[in-house]
């Protein structure tokens, strides 16, 4: 049974702990919304708990499709258990469709699809606010090397493959999402982070609603009744 | 014997006119040098007439080496006749070294050199300000298609390979450099737009001064005899 140590950091929705296990850190998601990279922030009651099982529940699944990753188990109901991971220092966003931020930059029709699917790279880094970033330049930086970001790529379709199908079993679309990979101490990539409405941008395939963070980020309502409504279908079709 | 017809477009630093071939343009080198986006402007007497002869001198070289360009002949000393082009609405630059805006944007230290080099892309629109943009945006848009851009890679490598060679045996560092593309009549991909030190970043591998547009735009000076001297090392060495 592991079991919690010293915080090792704080980040804007989750407090990341050392465990009995070197290899281990135990992870509380956190009741906190943010947007405008973090200028915003409320605390939303029962959103760490929400985030938490829908996390939990997709790694598990997309881990038993064969996508390395870096979850453990979830030893209580805002906790997650994860292998301690040197974090890749890039955001990788796939957009099936038009939506948010680059629907405004490029002025294109919302909800235009795209097949294949866009990915992007930012950089994190916040004395640089997370540019944007090209291939050549991560590779001429030395953020990472071509082989890590083929692999990052491959991931990041074959997550996308399974989530899409997912999510359309239960009548949502998956518009477009944010992905974190890190390598383990044995040097393999994982997919990392969480998996949650945070990061993923949701619409309701019969109302056309907003299943995700937008609510929040576009003052359309309450967060918790929609991110219970996702896990909720989840749990139902599992 | 070609001849100039009606005006067609009058852009920053140029004017195309049409010609008694239906093929081929009239390009006239203006005594105009932009800044900031073309939010600063100043009339610099000589300027166009420099321009042309190093782009002049520079697409000959480059057709001679097997590049394809849109470049036919210099008719006087501040016109080019060129090729009619469907132009690619990409900027595509190369980076050798770090400076400028990639220095700013990465805080990277200045002159940083990049091997392989650093490519990257803007989608020349105005009403989106020319944004940076990937490869997967740039098909996922319909801009240019996968075999096209796999060319203009190759191309712009070329040519790198190519004028950093050539300025090199004139005292100059090929900093970085900034290329555009069109497609003929016959779907054949080219070198198009100018050749210039308004394109390129170069550097006196003695004195380290610019010898390009940063005396323009950081008011170091005179443009006129900077262009003048890369012009005359050029000629000097043909």
């Amino acid at each position: 049974m592991t079991t919690k140590k010293a915080v090792l950091l704080t980040g804007k929705a989750k407090r990341v702990s050392t465990t009995d296990d070197p290899e281990l850190l135990w992870v509380e998601y956190l009741d906190q919304a943010t947007a405008l990279n973090g200028k915003r922030k409320e605390a939303i009651a029962g959103k760490g708990k929400l985030n938490l099982q829908i996390s939990a529940l997709l790694f598990a699944e997309l881990k038993a499709a064969g996508i390395p990753t870096h979850f453990v188990s979830a030893p209580d109901d805002d906790s997650m258990i994860v292998k301690r991971a040197q974090m890749l220092p890039l955001e990788v966003v796939l957009r099936n469709y038009a939506s948010g931020h680059f629907e405004t930059k490029f002025h294109v029709e919302h909800m235009r699809p795209f097949t294949p699917a866009i990915h992007e790279y930012y950089f994190k880094s916040d004395a640089l606010d997370d540019p944007f970033i090209n291939n050549d330049q991560i590779l001429a930086l030395g953020i990472t090397d071509a082989d890590t970001l083929a692999t990052v790529r491959h991931l990041t379709d074959r997550v996308n493959e399974l989530l899409t199908a997912r999510f359309a079993g239960i009548g949502i679309t998956l518009v477009d999402f944010k992905l974190e990979f890190g390598t383990l101490a044995d040097g393999s990539l994982v997919l990392a982070d969480e998996l949650s409405p945070d990061n993923f941008r949701l619409v309701d395939k019969d109302t056309g609603a907003s299943l995700d963070k937008d609510v929040f980020r576009k003052h359309e309502g309450d967060l918790q009744p929609v991110y219970a409504e996702v896990l909720r279908r989840l749990q139902a079709s599992k």
